[in-house]
């Protein structure tokens, strides 16, 4: 099977807008009848109207909040194009566990329940709470050789990212992701579904730089024409892969479709998210993005889904770390639209046309 | 006594620079030995780094965070420069008190102590649990009048402010105010104090617009006119007001002194900060900067003091609503650094130029 054949014919789950406009309507006036100028909290207020909407509620609960974190390894990698050997990839899912990965003490810091997905690592480990296996294959394909993935396992860990889903309770997903070379991935699938080139959306990923990015990008260019055919979503998937990118897109639609709020991590959970998007546009309503990552391609990507991120700190981290950083301010937004006092309720006085001068300005 | 009386000649503290290079070396070695790419958790990593030399710790611990709101009144009101009323200073100190303002809500959030100070809200209030009382005048006079303060006012409020940090545990401060007519003060401060012109540094504050906003923009430049004179820092702060930013500026002295972090929220925070600063150029390096205001003139302040802030969020609320949301971050910055693993204690691989391809391309 080749990566541009389009027998992926995969159906993608039937996606409601989230949009009401009824229901944003009458979450902006409750803001608005708050104690504070309006608009005076800024892009706070259209998170609170986006998450009254997507969780259907004038007084939106957060509730059980799941960080999950797919891995998987990329065949690509033999390419040479990360500063880190394969073996980490397994490595990190060891340190997530073990509670010292910066997303481990971040799920910690904000009470959110980290569960890691083998949805292919090249490696069996051994079974334990907070790992799930869900392994479509043991590691993508070198796709500067051929598809990352065949069809068959393009659909499987589509399936077992809505599978995972509905397994895991709570109205919120956080997204992130562990995987060597998947920059590489994610740079091949924005550009594939943004339009821009390659080398516009590839970077330095975990810190390439000098000859080693330039081969790099000349890699990526290459695997690109090989799979220039590859133009629908699921074709240019399974042609660049990879597996956790697949699971991740899969999560996605599942939890647009019960209404889960989804934090979008970076640049390789936003181009899980370009995915799903190209399947069901109607996902886009219920993602939040956490933040702008440092890593080339994300803006491009971001600007495809009109999106614009909460934080803006350089991240280039993935894991989830972004979406965990992010989580206070959509806590902070729901808890502003149930808690604070209203005008009449606080006995403040409403603000209108300043009020004139009591004396003459000489 | 004038405003431009070079007779308001308070001492202020004896400020250490921050600075500690050996410490910071050895902070940012630290990160570098975190299971992570080199500089990928971008600014947190800088922050972390600030956080421990400002706690002279390698593991430093964020201790009794105090968020501090100091309100008051403003003469200036009276000449019609924001779209509420006098009454909502006292009314507004009742909701924080009682629960219900956005600050209320983020401090109960973050677990941040709340404390309210009047430091001159022209209105006096019953004695209760988080509210202290400390006036160096029942409002300021109207700066279109005359100065805001007379020296003794100024001075008292700024000792206020120090005596008040050392009342306070912890080592970690938040600033907010309140005050209606305080955008004003801090738009006349911070032309005087940057040397930009004054309707560069004013703007909207609770919400005018049009005809209401072009009348605060003459009044501004005709009580920066009055005050022409007054260029040194107690000078205009004596002039433009108010009693909350003088209060403030004395914490920020007294914070410095005391090696704590100072978390600023605003555009009012932030021309207490250029106060202190100019008195006292090392309290620069205890800043933490929380977010960029949606309001004009603190873009200016933040590039006078070379700084950067977390979030821009479009806020432009005050009483430190910025400055807690902003609070998680400096907390995960802290975590990171001492909850962590290394490369060596997680047995994960280090990265380095990128490893040879195995496959030749095609």
């Amino acid at each position: 099977m080749s990566p541009s054949d389009p027998s992926i014919s995969w159906r993608p789950p039937a996606v409601a807008e989230a949009a009401d406009a009824a229901l944003a309507q009458r979450l902006q006036s409750l803001l608005d009848h708050k104690t504070k100028p309006p608009g005076s909290l800024g892009r706070l207020e259209a998170l609170a109207v986006q998450l009254g909407v997507v969780l259907r509620s004038e007084a939106p609960r957060l509730q059980a909040p799941q960080l999950v974190v797919c891995a998987a390894d990329h065949g690509l990698a033999a390419q040479g194009v990360s500063a880190f050997g394969q073996e980490v990839t397994r490595q990190m899912v060891e340190n997530f566990l073990a509670g010292g990965a910066a997303v481990s003490v971040l799920a910690r810091q904000h009470g959110l329940a980290l569960t890691v997905v083998d949805c292919g690592v090249a490696h069996d480990f051994a079974p334990r709470p907070g790992l799930l296996v869900r392994k479509a294959a043991a590691g993508t394909a070198d796709a500067s050789l051929g598809p990352a993935m065949t069809a068959v396992q393009c659909v499987c860990a589509l399936e077992h990212g809505m599978a995972l889903v509905r397994e895991l309770p709570g109205n919120a997903l956080l997204l992130g992701e562990m995987g060597i070379g998947n920059t590489s991935a994610a740079a091949l699938l924005t550009a594939r579904l943004t339009g821009h080139p390659v080398d516009a959306c590839a970077g330095a990923g975990t810190g390439l730089a000098g000859e080693a990015l330039a081969h790099k990008l000349r890699v990526l260019q290459a695997v690109s024409a090989r799979h220039a055919g590859a133009c629908a979503p699921l074709q240019a998937l399974a042609a660049f892969g990879g597996l956790e990118i697949a699971t991740l897109a899969g999560m996605v639609l599942q939890a647009a479709c019960e209404r889960r709020v989804v934090v979008v991590d970076g640049f390789i959970t936003t181009a899980a998210v370009l995915v799903a998007h190209a399947l069901a546009p109607a996902v886009r309503g219920y993602c939040v993005f956490s933040h702008l990552s440092g890593e080339r391609g994300h803006a491009l990507a971001l600007a495809h889904l009109g999106a614009r991120p909460l934080l803006d700190l350089g991240l280039r981290l993935g894991e989830g770390s972004g979406a965990a950083l992010a989580w206070p301010l959509l806590q902070s937004a729901v808890l502003l639209l149930r808690e604070m006092a209203s005008f009449d309720s606080a006995g403040v006085s409403r603000g209108g046309p300043a009020p004139s001068p009591t004396t003459a300005l000489r």
